[in-house]
């Protein structure tokens, strides 16, 4: 893979991190991984993980010109969501507008979330807050945490404003939660919910579509079972990415071939030949598509779908309606699949 | 890996299932994938991984002459154990000696837990109860429910009896517990909890000990960062079972090298010449042994460790101790490193 790194590009790029790859700090018993910023991503998104032990929390804060978009990866996280309580476990979404006060403690004894921030300007408080560190999982003991002044410097050089308010934790359950409120609003989606379109045998779901974003993003975690290769393609407007959460996958990327474990992340941007197939049982991926403009797509390709399971035998593939419709849609098939060019 | 397979062996010997692979048998929404059975380790133990979606259940029931212990791998497992409520998450370990009422639903929309039975005697209650199914992933809608008659031809089958009592479900929220009763009464543990021992860079938790099983089996789950590979031994008296959940790990089994990755299993019987070695950042493996015999070579080998992560820069590796005890463990030690024999 001799055009994929290991470190975070100082340039925006197609790029591969592996799970552990990418800028590293440490605060407290935490470590924030940034693995796109905003020069990686040409000014698109940022995406950090957050990895830490219990008790450890964050601050009441909240962003004034960005959306932030969480999965949690593992553990317990309870949040705090403009005055709600939320206990969320692996695979639940949190949708945080601009101006929405939000804080976190990490209540499993190993929990990891995954911040992503539309357009950018977030990353730098990391930078701020934390010390550079080499290890990749967080420390057995606190380094020393930040304290008021980390926070007022973070707030100067991030888009990150600090309410010294305080937060009454221990109050969250674990619970369903399913409703999308349809407006750039907070909510919160339990693992598997949100608008579901099957295409073919992978189960998409849309947790976060442009009604959610003003049309910034749209935030899709898919699955599905062993399976071909989709149509190789481009898109020349938006950026997409491939964040592998269960099980592996193929990539292709202008004409490299990739296998994604979980944790590893493909950063596509626009003009990048790229296809991709699932290669187990079960394989999950997380997507966040930037601008949200090819939300029409998955409802042109896929039909709604009532169960939380992919199916034992495929749904309808609907590349009919989408050759009819290709003038409307950012793509660009290159090849049938990415095996016809070997 | 010509000595391996993908279908449960007729015959007790080393063998490797990937996820998915073994028997599966499906009732309601739910899918018990059998991976071991008494004949395929020689009577020494059984495991099963359960897998459902949101609501499904099963009833009250015992186990007259079975230990079973609980690793839950996804979503949300409330459990009924001994009359009281827990809701578990990944890495929660539940502990159910023989007479231990217990019944579980499921909370999330996708669940699935490992369910360990010592000596065996309970994997044909999923032959009686469930339906052989070709797909791995539980269905999309519900295969005919198990209804009393199947419960009646289970309990004729296997180790398992049927109280009739009704679950009052919904009580249990999600919580710390780390109180091992060091009898063999049931008990809880969450993920990360246990009695913690340090072996150079890896962290084991021994979430059940002799004390707990009547010196039938350990119960060890162990986690480490890219690392280099262990002796490669064989025991004469104990087997051991490897089953990934988080990362990639290679082992060697008898002369043949195998990557592990979640969900993947290999059993280890008296004999087999092996040794692993963990291969990414963080790679978390549970392991069965039984009998317990092997609990002293841990503390022998490591130390106790109070932080709940592996540390940065490794701990003793106290060789020296094992090699003075040597006598006293049921260790046999082949080759320093099995890349030393390529």
């Amino acid at each position: 893979m001799t055009q994929f790194q290991t470190t975070l590009p100082k340039e925006c790029k197609a790029y591969l991190l592996r799970r552990g790859d990418g800028e590293r700090y440490v605060f407290g018993r935490q470590v924030a991984t940034i693995i796109a910023d905003a020069v990686s991503s040409g000014g698109v998104f940022e995406l950090a993980t957050i990895a830490g032990g219990k008790g450890e929390q964050f601050p009441v804060h909240l962003h004034e010109n960005t959306y932030e978009s969480i999965l949690v990866l593992e553990g317990r996280v309870e949040l705090m969501l403009d005055g709600d309580y939320y206990l969320l476990t692996a695979g639940d979404y949190a949708h945080i507008p601009p101006g929405t006060k939000h804080a976190y403690r990490l209540m499993g004894h190993r929990n990891a979330f995954a911040s992503y921030t539309v357009p950018g300007g977030v990353s730098n408080m990391y930078r701020t807050i934390g010390d550079a560190y080499s290890f990749v999982e967080p420390p057995a003991e606190a380094h020393p945490n930040f304290d008021d002044g980390h926070l007022e410097r973070a707030a100067r050089t991030a888009d990150v404003r600090f309410t010294g308010e305080q937060v009454e934790w221990g109050t969250a359950i674990a619970a369903d939660h399913a409703n999308n409120p349809g407006t750039a609003a907070p909510y919160v989606i339990e693992n598997g919910e949100g608008e579901r379109l099957l295409t073919g045998d992978q189960l998409h779901r849309l947790v976060a579509s442009q009604k959610n974003t003003n049309g910034d993003y749209i935030f899709i975690l898919s699955d599905g079972p062993k399976g071909d290769p989709i149509v190789e393609h481009y898109h020349e407007h938006h950026t997409e990415t491939f964040f592998c959460l269960q099980g592996q996958m193929t990539m292709w990327a202008n004409g490299e071939e990739i296998v994604l474990f979980p944790g590893d992340f493909l950063h596509v941007p626009p003009g990048t030949v790229h296809a991709y197939r699932l290669d187990t049982h079960y394989t999950k991926v997380a997507g966040l598509l930037a601008s949200g403009l090819f939300e029409p797509f998955f409802r042109t390709l896929g039909e709604p779908y009532e169960h939380y399971t992919f199916p034992a035998v495929p749904g309808p593939l609907r590349m009919d309606r989408v050759m009819a419709n290709m003038a409307n849609l950012d793509l660009n098939v290159v090849a049938k699949s990415p095996l016809d060019r070997k």
